[in-house]
C-alpha cells in the first residue's frame, strides 16, 4: 500500500535535501503532518523569504542581506577562495581573515560533470587582474574534489608576484592519535613543526 | 560572524524536524538557497498542500486523502493498535493484517508528560464497546515507552472474550548474532519455537 498522494509528492520534494534519503525524508514528512497550521506556514513563508532577501555579491559570490558587500570593500591583499558562501561564515568566526574572499561555487567533480565552466574561475581571475593581492588562500574541502580543485587552481592562479596557499593538513584538535587515519597521520607527520 | 536573518530564521525553523540538530539545519539551509526559484515554490506548496489534502479519520486516526476511511469499513475481528499513522502503511505493506486500525497518536512518556490523556486510548476504549474485536495486536516500538503503553493498554483493554497480543520480540532478519544485544538474545531465546 501507498502513501497518498500529497505526501508521496512531500517525500519526493524533501529527498532532495542533502543526505535525505526516502527513509528520512518519510520520517520528515510524516513528522510535518503533526506541525500545526502556523508552523507550516511560517516554515514555507521562511523558504521563499531566504531567497527573496538575499542575494550574492557579484564580484565575490559572498551572500548579500543589504545592497553592498561587506568583505568586497575590504582593504587586503589576501585573498581567500571557499567552495560555498557557508565556509566565509566560518573562517569570520575564526578572526584569522579580514581579507577579500571568493567563492567559487562548488568544486570540480569530473564524475558529476562539473568542470571549470561550472565554479566561478573566471571571474576569480579577471578579479586578480585588477586587484593587488600578494596571496591567494585556498580553503577548500580534504576530500577528493577539494584536492584536485585546489591542485587545478594553483596552475591557473601561479603568478611570479603572488603566492597561492592551502589550508594546513594535520589532526583535528581533541582528536586521539588512535583514531587518526592512516593519510592524516603521514601529512600530520610530514607537516610538523 | 552571524548568518544573515533570513538564513537564522530558516535554521531555526528546520531544527524542529525529528533529529535535525543545528548542523544539519545549517546544511539544509545553505542548500535550500542554491535551489531555483521554482524548486523552493514546489517544496513550500507541497508542505501547505499535504495538511489541507490530508485528513485523519475521526475512528481510528488514519490518514485520509478522500472522504471515507478505507480502513474502518473492513469486516474483522482483529484491531491492531498502532502509535502513528504512519505505521499503518508499513503493516499493511507486510500483507499479514487485513482487518481494524487504531492510532494512538504518540506513546506514553512521563518524562515528557505525555500521559495516557494525550493518546486516542479513550476512543479506543467507546470503539472496542461496539464493534465485535476478538484480538487487539499491540504493534508498538519497541522502546521503553513503547512497552509502557504497551503494558498499560493490556490492563486497560482487559476483557474475557478478547485476546491483547503484542508483537513477537526476536532477531531482526539479516543481523548476525554477534551484534545482536543481550536483551533482544535474551527474549529471542525464551521465545523459541
Amino acid at each position: 500500500m501507498h502513501y497518498p498522494k500529497p505526501i508521496r509528492e512531500l517525500i519526493a520534494a524533501l529527498k532532495a535535501l542533502p543526505g535525505v534519503g526516502p527513509k528520512t525524508a518519510e520520517r520528515y514528512a510524516f513528522h510535518l503532518l503533526g506541525w500545526s497550521e502556523a508552523q507550516i506556514q511560517e516554515l514555507a513563508k521562511r523558504l521563499i523569504t531566504v531567497r527573496t532577501a538575499l542575494s550574492s555579491c557579484s564580484h565575490c559570490g559572498c551572500l548579500l542581506d543589504q545592497p553592498e558587500c561587506l568583505f568586497c570593500d575590504r582593504e587586503s591583499d589576501l585573498l581567500c577562495v571557499v567552495a560555498s558562501a557557508k565556509d566565509v561564515f566560518s573562517i569570520e568566526a575564526t578572526g584569522l581573515h579580514r581579507g577579500l574572499y571568493h567563492v567559487l561555487g562548488g568544486l570540480l567533480s569530473p564524475l558529476d560533470g562539473r568542470g571549470p565552466a561550472h565554479l566561478a574561475i573566471g571571474t576569480l581571475k579577471a578579479r586578480l587582474k585588477t586587484l593587488r593581492v600578494t596571496e591567494v588562500i585556498l580553503a577548500l574541502d580534504s576530500t577528493v574534489e577539494g584536492d584536485a580543485t585546489a591542485l587545478f587552481l594553483k596552475e591557473e592562479l601561479a603568478a611570479p608576484q603572488r603566492r597561492v596557499s592551502r589550508l594546513a593538513h594535520g589532526l583535528p584538535l581533541g582528536s586521539p592519535l588512535e583514531y587518526i587515519d592512516g593519510g592524516t597521520l603521514a601529512r600530520a607527520f610530514s607537516g610538523r613543526g
